[in-house]
C-alpha cells in the first residue's frame, strides 16, 4: 500500500527537482545511471528546439569527423563544378596533371583554395575563376575556423567524470540506519567546493490519485571542499527521515528512485561542473556496508583501492 | 482608483529592479515580450557608450556576413591600389591573364595574400610590392583571426530559448486563487539551478504625485535544480500578496505589469543565462486554469505536449 | 581631532577591504577615480611578480601592435639571416628580383613563410634552408596563433564601463540627511545582478598611534537585478552612521574618503565584471541634491538625460 | 597522549576538507606546500582517469613544445612514406633539389603541405598524390589548430601565484594568543573577493583506534574585497578554539597540520582561482610576531617591503 509521507519541510522547497508530479505510469526510472531524462517532449517547434552548436558540441566524435570530411569533400565538389562552369581555360596548369581530368585537377585545386595551401601549379588567370577562388579562400578560412574551433571547443569541454557505487546501501550507522553510497573522482583533476543533492522519489496514493512525491535527503555533510579519494554519502534514518521503518517491499511498490545531483568546480577546466545519477529500487542494498578501500601503510602515502571501491558485505542486523 | 498598497518587505528589497518609481507616464510596457526595456538614454558620448564587441556579437548574421565581405572588398581594393601605385613591374607574373587588366589582377594577388592562400602566380618582385605584401599578409592574419574569433564567438553564444506561457492567469489553487504561468526550456540542453523572480508593478498615487511601486511576488518555489518538461510558476494570492482582492479594472487603471527575471545555468555552454519576460495587465486572465499538458501512458515515457503548453480553460468562480 | 568612532558591526567584517591599517601618512587618496590602487610594493622577484599574458592582455593597443610588427620584424631578420649563413644557393628563385639584394630577398621569403603565404617564386631546394623553411612555418603558425590569440581576447575583453557622478552629496532625506551618488552604465549592454559596497574611511587617534579605519555604509539597498538608467545609491545617515553629525572639516581632518566597490555580470560577456572608484572629502558636497535627469513625457519612452548626470543644486538646510 | 577535542561545530560540516578520517599512518604531511595532495589512487583504469586535454594542458613547457615538434616530425615522415609509395612521378618539381634525395624533398613538401604554406615547387600533379595532399591540407589544419589552441590555452591560463609566510606564528594579540600567518599576491593583477578557509587537523585515538580529525578554525576575517598589499590572516585562541592551551610537543605528537584553502577571483583572467597550502607543526613557531613590512613615509605612497614577508621576531611571553 501506498502511504503518505509526512511533507518535505518548508525550507528544503527552494532545492525542489522541478520534475513534477505527474510522473504516475511510468514504469522506468526517471534518471539513468548515466544522469540522462527518461522523459519525451512533443511539438515543439525543430527551429526552437534544435540548437546547431548544441548538436555539433555533443554529437560523437565519430559523426563529427565524418561531417568535417564530408563538409569539405561537398565544397570541393561545389567549387570544382564552379571552376568547370566559367571554363577551365581560366585556370592556367590546369590539364597538366598525369591521368587526372580536367574536373579532378578543378578538384584538388579547389582543396588547395579551401585549405590556404596554395601550391600555385595550377592558378586561376581568368576574372570569374579569380574571383571565385577569393571567394572560396574567404569561405575556407571562415569554414576551417568553424571547425577547427568546434574541434578545440569539443577537445576542451570538462570531461569530468564521476563513478557512483553500483548500489546505495541501508547500513548500520551510530546506532540508527543510514542510507550511503560513494563516489569518486574518476579524473586526476581535483574538484573543489563540491555539494551534493540526494532526492528520495515515490508514488503516494492522494484523494485517489497516483502522485509522485520527492523528499529531500538530509546529509551528514551536504558538501566537501575537494575530495582527493573518495566520499561516501551519508544520510542518517533518523526519526524525520522519510526512509524510516521502509522496507523493500515498500520501495518495490511504491517505484521509489533515489535521484543525485552533484555540483563542483573543476579545476583544470576553471568552469562548474554538474553530475547526476540515481538508484533505482532494485539497486538498493539492505543491511549491507562498504568494504574499507583505503589503505594504510606506516611510512607510505594513504592509498585508495579503487578495486574495492563498488564492494560491500552484509551484516547481521 | 489607485490604491496606495502596503511597502514590499524590507528583505525583499535587496531584488529591487533598479527601474526606479519614475516611470508615471509612459503608457508602454516597460519590459518587452522578448525581454528587451522600453526606454531611451539621451546625451551619453558615444565613445563611451560604443562597444565594438558587443555590436559586432549581437547584430544580425546578414549584416555581419555582409561586413565581413564587404571589408574584404575593400581591403583588396586598398592593397591593390597600392601595388598599381608603385608600379605592376613590381609584380611579376601580372598582365599575363585572360581579359584581366592589371588593376584586377593586382587585387585578386591581394586577395590570395590577405587569405594567406599565395598560389604563386603572381608575386611580388620588386622591394615595395614585397613589404606591402608582407604587410598585407600579416594584416591578413590579424584581421580573419578577428572576423573568425567573432564568428565562433557568435556561433558558441549560449542560445538559451525560453518560452513563457502566452498569458498568466489567476486560477483557483488550495482554496485560495494563485496567479500562474508555465516556462519550458524549447532547447534540448539542460538548464540547470533555474531561479525566478516575479515582481508586480503599478502606478500609486502618493502625495498627489504618480509614481511607479514595485512589489516581489512570493512564489510556490523560487528555484528548480533542473527542468526536463515544463515548469510552472505559483504566486499564492494570500493575505499578504499584493494582488489580494485585485480586479481587472484595477490592474489596466494602474498600468499593472508583472516582471519576471529567470537566472540559469546552461549546462552545454557551461555558462549562467538570464531570461526576462514581463505580462502587461491586458495579458492577464481571471478565473482560469492552464490545460493539462502531460501525458501519462503506461508503460511509456512521460510526454510533454508543446501544443497544449499556451492552453487555459476558463473555470467557474 | 580626530574622534574614535564606534566599530563597524561584526557581521560586517566578512566584507573587509582588505587593506589594513597602515595607511597613516599616505597624503594621496587610496583608490584612484578610476579604480586603481595608489599603493607600492617592492621586493617581490620579478620571476614571482610577472606574468606575461596580464602584461599582454592589459597593454595599451598602441604597445601592443608595435610589439606585434617589431616581433614579426626581427623574427624575419634572424630568419633571413639563417638563410643567408647556409647560402644563396639553397633557395631558389633568388636574386631575379629588381633591385632587391639577396637579403632582403631572403627577408621577404621569410616573411612569406611565417605568414604561410608562400607565394613560392622564392623556395628552398637545398637541405638546409629547407629544414629552416619547415621550422620557420610551424614557429609562424603557432607564433601567430598567440598573437592572434591574444588579439581576440584584448578584443573580447569585457569592457564594462560605469561612470560615477562627479560628486558624492549629503542630500535631505526622509527628514535625515543621507550620502548620496549616482552611477550610470554608459554601455548599452546590460549589467545584472549589481552589488554595491561602500565603505567610509578615516584617520583616526588610538592610543597615540594614527591608523587609518574601515566603515560599511548602511545602504537603501544593495543591489538591483538591473540597470538601465541610473542607480542613485543612497546611504541615509542614521544615528548608526558614522557619518552622523560629520563636518566637511572633520572629513578633511581626518583625510576621509569614501570608497566604492561594485560587482555585476554582463550579459554579453557572460563574465562576473567589477568596477571601483572612491571619493575624496574634497568631492563630497554638503547640502546639495541632484538635479533630476529622468524625462516623462506622456505617451513617449522613458527617458534618462546624460548631460544632467552630474548636476545637482544647493539646498538650503 | 592525544587527548580527544571536542568536535567541530554542525555549522562547520558544511566545509568538509573531504579528506576523511583515515590518514591515520602517513607520517608525511597531507597536504604540500604547493597545494597538492600527499596521495595515491590505485586501480583506477587509465581510460577513466586519463584525460588528454588535463596531460596537455599540465605538462611542462619543455614537455609540450617538445610533444609538438616530435608530432610535426612524425606526421612528415609519415606522408612523405604515403609520396614515396604512390611514386614520385606523382610530385612535379622533385629531385631538383641540390643535394636532397627524394625522399626528403617529399619530406619537406609534406612539411609545406600541413603548415599550409604551400610554395609550390613542389606539387602533386597525379591523382593519388593530389588525394594525400587534399587529406594532409586538412589535418595539418585541424592538427595545428589543436596544437595552437592548446598553445594559446596554457598561455591564458589563470596564473595566479600566492606566496605564504614561510611559517604560522602563535601571537600575543589583545590579551590572548592568536594564530597567524600572512599571504601575498605575488602577481600584479588583482584578486577579489578572497575568501579563506583554515583548518586544523591532528590524529586522534577514539575507542583505541587512531583516526584523523578536523576543526576549522575561526577567523578574525574569511574574507576580504581586495588586498592590493600583504593580508595577515588571523585566528584569535579563545576559549573556543581547539589550539587553546596546545604546546609544541602536543602538535607533533597528534602529527598536527595546518591547511589553508583560498578562493578568489582573478581580475585579469576573469576566472575564479583556488590556492592551497599547509603548515606542518614542524613549521609553527610559538611566541613571535611578524615584523612590520609597511613603510609609511610622510607624502609618498604606501608601501609593502617584500624583504621583510616571511620576517618574525620572539616575543617574551
Amino acid at each position: 500500500m501506498l502511504r503518505k509521507l509526512k511533507f518535505a519541510k518548508p525550507e528544503d522547497e527552494y532545492k525542489d527537482l522541478g520534475l513534477g508530479t505527474k510522473f504516475s505510469e511510468q514504469k522506468q526510472r526517471i534518471i539513468n545511471r548515466d544522469g540522462t531524462f527518461n522523459v519525451r517532449r512533443v511539438g515543439i517547434p525543430r527551429h526552437l528546439s534544435f540548437s546547431i552548436y548544441h548538436e555539433l558540441i555533443s554529437m560523437s566524435w565519430l559523426k563529427f569527423n565524418l561531417l568535417v570530411v564530408t563538409s569539405f569533400i561537398i565544397a570541393n565538389l561545389f567549387f570544382a563544378s564552379l571552376y568547370m562552369l566559367v571554363g577551365t581555360n581560366e585556370l592556367s596548369g590546369l590539364n597538366v596533371s598525369q591521368g587526372i581530368s580536367g574536373f579532378w585537377d578543378a578538384f584538388f585545386f579547389s582543396g588547395q583554395t579551401l585549405t590556404t595551401v596554395g601550391f600555385g601549379r595550377v592558378s586561376p588567370i581568368g576574372f570569374e575563376a579569380s574571383i571565385i577562388a577569393a571567394v572560396e579562400s574567404m569561405m575556407g578560412l571562415l569554414g576551417f575556423a568553424l571547425a577547427t574551433g568546434l574541434l578545440y571547443g569539443r577537445f576542451s569541454k570538462a570531461d569530468t567524470k564521476i563513478i557512483y557505487s553500483r548500489n546505495a546501501l541501508i547500513s548500520p550507522y551510530k546506532g540508527i540506519n543510514a542510507l550511503m553510497f560513494r563516489i569518486i573522482n574518476a579524473r586526476k583533476h581535483q574538484l573543489i567546493d563540491v555539494e551534493i543533492q540526494v532526492v528520495f522519489s515515490r508514488l503516494e496514493i492522494l484523494d485517489g490519485h497516483t502522485t509522485r512525491h520527492y523528499y529531500n535527503l538530509d546529509l551528514e555533510r551536504k558538501g566537501v571542499s575537494f575530495f582527493p579519494l573518495s566520499w561516501t554519502i551519508v544520510h542518517p534514518i533518523t526519526e524525520d527521515s522519510p526512509l524510516k521503518d521502509i522496507s523493500l517491499e515498500d520501495l518495490e511498490e511504491s517505484q521509489a528512485e533515489i535521484m543525485i545531483i552533484m555540483k563542483a568546480f573543476d579545476d583544470t577546466f576553471a568552469q562548474t561542473v554538474h553530475s547526476r545519477s540515481s538508484y533505482l529500487y532494485s539497486e538498493i542494498v539492505f543491511n549491507a556496508s562498504f568494504e574499507n578501500a583505503f589503505v594504510n601503510i606506516p611510512g607510505e602515502k594513504t592509498k585508495f583501492d579503487m578495486h574495492k571501491f563498488h564492494a560491500y558485505k552484509k551484516v547481521l542486523k
